[in-house]
């Protein structure tokens, strides 16, 4: 079993109550991962999943293995076939047959260069790992998904569930810097497994997600209109996909603003963090108390626990 | 309860005492830290700090999660009510809130960037975490003070009590580079808990510390003076406080010599490494059977100990 | 005990035998390692050894603390008497004896520079350990020799035991970069210790090893002569040794092929790794059944498990 993708859950809510279950008494497994290591890959930088999957490791009584690929390792290099004389020391199928042989999870991050959009659709390092370890991958952030996010973000909602049908609002907002798009990716195709909720997409013109993952989600162009009686605004930015990787809007209208908010009903606010703040959204929308993100960024460690314990049921 | 100053010790020599029973049966609270967990953040490079408190929450039974902030993390922006569209991807509020939730206990490294005294003063990141964090912190070093280094100091000398009241001496000597005042201040900081030992800072004119640290603490500025009848000799260089950060003074006259510790009595060389030999002190000095510099470093294990233990005895 | 050098082995055959009974139970001593520390440092990147010996020292029931040297501490100095007013901030006296003050073992990776064959040959860094830890050092690899490596390639050939006397060949191959001597210098030694096997060296014209590691090992400068009836083909890059550090051949006639290979008696193929593909070796051989490569990384971790085994019992 591997956890890739949210294609990969089976039963959301039921994953969510499990999850639930494990954050009451985040220790009962603990004797589950004896003896068993889990390998964390990072091919960039991260701080909650980082902690957070290590945490949910350490809860399930595993051994932790932590490697930055970058400055510790080897440059990979992922094509077949080639005259290995540039600057790739190591291939893949070596690197990942090996690693399968210390670890019995490997976890790994890679996240889109945003510069060739096949490549990064390809998911180049993932599917290297998948292809050639022998053993099961988590992704703690590939190219095009960010699936340990986006499973904590249903338990967070799950938590503040509301007595009627929820409308959920996903906002793009405005930032300095061009980023994936992985986080809403993982979002939309969570979301559409949430059979008891409505769902809203809002961008500028052009800022289209891809269509393959979309797919039918309703998108609304017009951000006040989207937020209208929303239960939860859930905010990120994206790079432009259709120029792929441009940053070809920066309105500062899209930020979630105390304003923005008024119009929802009494929405909770959702961020996968780490947030520019007055950017993304003003300090009093985060600062307030409908702002969950500091929960959400929790709940990471139950997701991530969540989906070691299945994997490590799976295994023995 | 945190531990980010000497100001934090209550009762100094208890402390002592009850470091040097630590050191005697390190082993004896392994169970004290089961199933908590130490998150140590570095802003900055570090040796003894780095392993001697691993080594600490190991033998307490703690689990340890590293992350060097600089190459693994993201960078941290440190003001309130900006608009984060510069270098900075993370507030210290999220951080400090997320990382709280992964660890029992925060212990972070931050130097003094040396430039804007008034911010070094503000303890800019330690101060973040203090604000923000809602566990415990410990100061692994910040911009102006480093208490564990200074604990493991009075840990030291007690091991090495004369049995007159004797007469301690901080020396500034001579450094290529421009370094923080931090071990300098806590040193003092902690001289003056101790009620039994007569202490003597010396330096050239001009590189007095912050006289708000410093108080009534007893200056000579002559070095041979300073030394006479000396029963420890603590040697630490520091950039200019009032020229702030710079290096104004070069003068290997301060190096401590064996014509320098002949004027002592027959005193124990202390410094908290690393050490630049033949600037700060001559390879004689150093290497002399009076050097206890090697014993500083072991006491770090038990000064970080105790810190923890008391920090897990109140958490419970 | 230290295990710095193939010299350390005192019995081949029997370590071998000790490595496979481990590699059949690896957890059976897990209670040896309990409440000890290995301190794993790197001064070059690493990938098999960083997670193997890991896994070794967990298998053991050993703490371990990794430490990256270049990013994580201060610039050491190894001369002795030096005034340290230059980039170094400590001298390897301090950093060696402070470190064995937290690890109960201490291992370490220093690659060769290739600029100064004097300071490589002496092992500076490796040596300055020796010399100055008062705990077992452990070598993940130096500037001559990689000791971990060659043990566990004996415990592979083991494994794939020929029933006539084998001939083993350590082959030169092409490669971009300027490579250490490190890998074929301990193999070369590893195979000196080997009974039972005949062991030809080839490689081009002016590419001799140190004479001094080589002795009167056979050297066959006719690869396709060396080959012939070989039962195994090692592979192995290596900057020239005469004129220091440099390439002063890439010629890809050397490079492992199945046609070379159909001269042999049907070898098992041996790198490393990190492996060059179609540079040391082409797809078709390294992917071919006769690719021993991931099962000799594999015995990396029962390498590494005995080694630090016979020094834990040695300690106690």
């Amino acid at each position: 079993m591997n956890y890739i993708s949210i294609k990969n859950i089976d039963n959301l809510s039921q994953w969510v109550q499990d999850a639930l279950k494990i954050k009451k008494n985040p220790l009962k497994n603990k004797k589950l991962g004896k003896n068993k290591t889990l390998g964390m890959l990072f091919f960039n930088p991260s701080l909650r999943t980082r902690l957070s999957t290590q945490k949910a490791a350490l809860n399930l009584g595993m051994n932790v293995m932590v490697m930055n690929f970058t400055n510790e390792g080897w440059t990979l290099e992922f094509e077949d076939g080639v005259i290995m004389n540039q600057g790739a020391s190591e291939h893949i199928k070596e690197a990942a047959e090996v690693i399968s042989q210390y670890c019995d999870i490997i976890a790994i991050r890679a996240f889109a260069g945003l510069i060739d959009k096949e490549k990064d659709n390809a998911e180049t390092v993932m599917a290297g790992f998948l292809k050639h370890a022998t053993v099961p991958i988590v992704n703690m952030e590939g190219a095009t998904g960010h699936p340990l996010q986006s499973l904590a973000d249903a338990i967070t909602m799950e938590e503040h569930k509301t007595p009627h049908r929820p409308k959920v609002v996903l906002t793009w907002a405005p930032h300095p810097k061009a980023l994936p798009q992985a986080v809403a990716n993982s979002f939309v195709e969570m979301m559409q497994k949430q059979e008891n909720m409505d769902f809203v997409i809002t961008h500028p013109q052009g800022y289209e997600l891809n269509p393959e993952i979309t797919k039918d989600s309703k998108i609304e162009y017009d951000q006040d209109k989207a937020f209208e009686n929303a239960d939860f605004i859930y905010a990120k930015n994206w790079s432009n996909y259709n120029e792929y990787g441009q940053i070809t809007n920066a309105d500062s209208n899209w930020t979630v603003t105390a304003e923005k908010m008024a119009l929802t009903n009494n929405a909770k606010f959702m961020h996968c963090l780490p947030v520019r703040r007055n950017m993304i959204v003003t300090d009093e929308v985060i600062d307030s108390e409908n702002s969950i993100v500091i929960e959400q960024a929790n709940n990471r460690t139950y997701s991530a626990q969540l989906v070691l314990q299945k994997i490590l049921n799976n295994v023995k």
